[in-house]
């Protein structure tokens, strides 16, 4: 998928959500447990009952990894009934990924090959080589890791570089530039950190930023907007828990709806005021 | 498994070698590809070639990923085969996983505790939390990337933070130290870069140090050994290719043996001339 269809998507939905799959199964409500591939099931009615109120959906690979062989299949089964029923919703892999050059190319064949994700989440530690393979294919992304939501953002990524003038985070902001375009990298940014989105756009104006950390992890989607959007939206916004359970009983699927739409028509009120629709 | 028993195996063995499960599909024998499980039938023999040989064994998740679901039950099948015959082999699940705590947390269930591996391979760039859900399990270990045998390693490792007047890869052989101990945390560094060793013992120096690098990728085993043993050996040398692939014919396990046996015989030597058997 292209930026530009990305932003007309955006446009159509008034939406720049995305649904984090982190499914758990020890979350999943009693309904779901007798089936061959629980989290594929939960998956199917979750996207049913979101997928006009969303743009983009992240299967957190450790969470399908965890249940072996068959969480593997409830994957590529969730990422088959995305692709056969919703094409025009942009497939995150949220695997994090990087090693040396060969192995990531293992890893890419495996997620923008094989299961046909629009894109990959990437760490940076390992540099170039470790990245560049995930970009080789058209209208394909990498997400590099920037500025993580999480509280152990701060133990390496503030780390200040008096040669480049620039925070770790920021050298891997403009380091990413030399090796892709804004056609197919964008960085993760974490909307615990909001106040550190203006500093993100001065060295990344143009990107998509994928902001995980709404919802359960306390970070406020005005605050990310304000300082996050650009003039082609610019931001996808991750809710993963908050929505996923919801509610814990057999209507979890119109429980997870609500919440979609809570979210969804902040982010119309947003794109409206912000005259990107 | 404790570092004490891991010593007591290289003493036994004389090798302190790991060798690398980078199965890739693409490159097995002709007569491997008719099996349902290609990448598992030949770990199986390259195991039962080279298990005296070795004291550790290292799956590459990636090419397992890279052949779907069929490729993640050859994994599993590969660890039980590990598990059931040769109890006193130390098994890394080359993974590079890192994330927020409660993904992390997945990736652990995933394989320290379903697949039973001894250790497994983690990116430090998003910090404490995402590294410690690794370490609340009795003698299972993590192995922190710390400086990469890859060309890309400079981008951001060798950054220099004055605050801490140390470089990253050092901090990040610091730092990991507040959060686990000489019982369960390894480091990654790269035999590539045999010069780096002498710095990195000065911040870590009782650690085992988990060295990819040496084969196909032109890393000395000698400067390894003179700057990176310490009085527990505590180095575990990887190799992956040169081992698996000596050999494209129905020859190749022989071959392979040959190639550990190679290394081996280097390692005792070096084993020797350091008084540590």
């Amino acid at each position: 998928m292209t930026s530009a269809e990305l932003f007309k998507n955006i446009q159509l939905k008034k939406s720049f959500l995305c649904v984090g799959l982190d499914t758990d199964f020890n979350r999943l409500p009693k309904i779901m447990m007798d089936s061959e591939y629980p989290l594929f099931e939960f998956n199917k009615r979750i996207i049913d009952a979101t997928s006009d109120l969303a743009v983009a959906y992240k299967p957190n690979m450790a969470f399908y990894e965890s249940m072996g062989t068959a969480g593997w299949m409830s994957l590529e089964l969730t990422v088959k009934y995305l692709r056969e029923n919703y094409p025009d919703l942009f497939l995150i892999a949220d695997a994090k990924r990087g090693d040396i050059g060969n192995t990531s190319k293992m890893y890419a064949t495996a997620f923008l090959e094989n299961m046909d994700f629009d894109a990959i989440t990437v760490s940076p530690y390992m540099g170039a080589d470790s990245v560049k393979p995930f970009i080789q294919y058209k209208d394909k992304w990498i997400i590099i890791l920037a500025l993580t939501s999480n509280e152990g953002s701060h133990d390496f990524q503030m780390i200040f570089d008096p040669g480049a003038n620039m925070r770790l985070f920021e050298k891997v902001l403009t380091k990413a530039q030399e090796w892709g375009s804004i056609e197919n990298t964008m960085f993760v940014v974490g909307a615990t950190q909001a106040d550190k989105f203006k500093e993100v756009r001065k060295v990344a104006p143009d990107h998509f930023l994928l902001v995980p950390g709404v919802g359960a992890q306390g970070g406020s989607l005005e605050e990310v907007a304000k300082y996050g959007l650009n003039k082609k939206c610019g931001l996808l916004v991750n809710a993963s828990r908050s929505i996923l359970y919801a509610d814990a009983t057999d209507t979890f699927a119109d429980s997870a709806r609500m919440e979609a739409e809570k979210i969804q028509q902040q982010m119309a009120h947003i794109l409206e005021s912000y005259h990107l629709i």
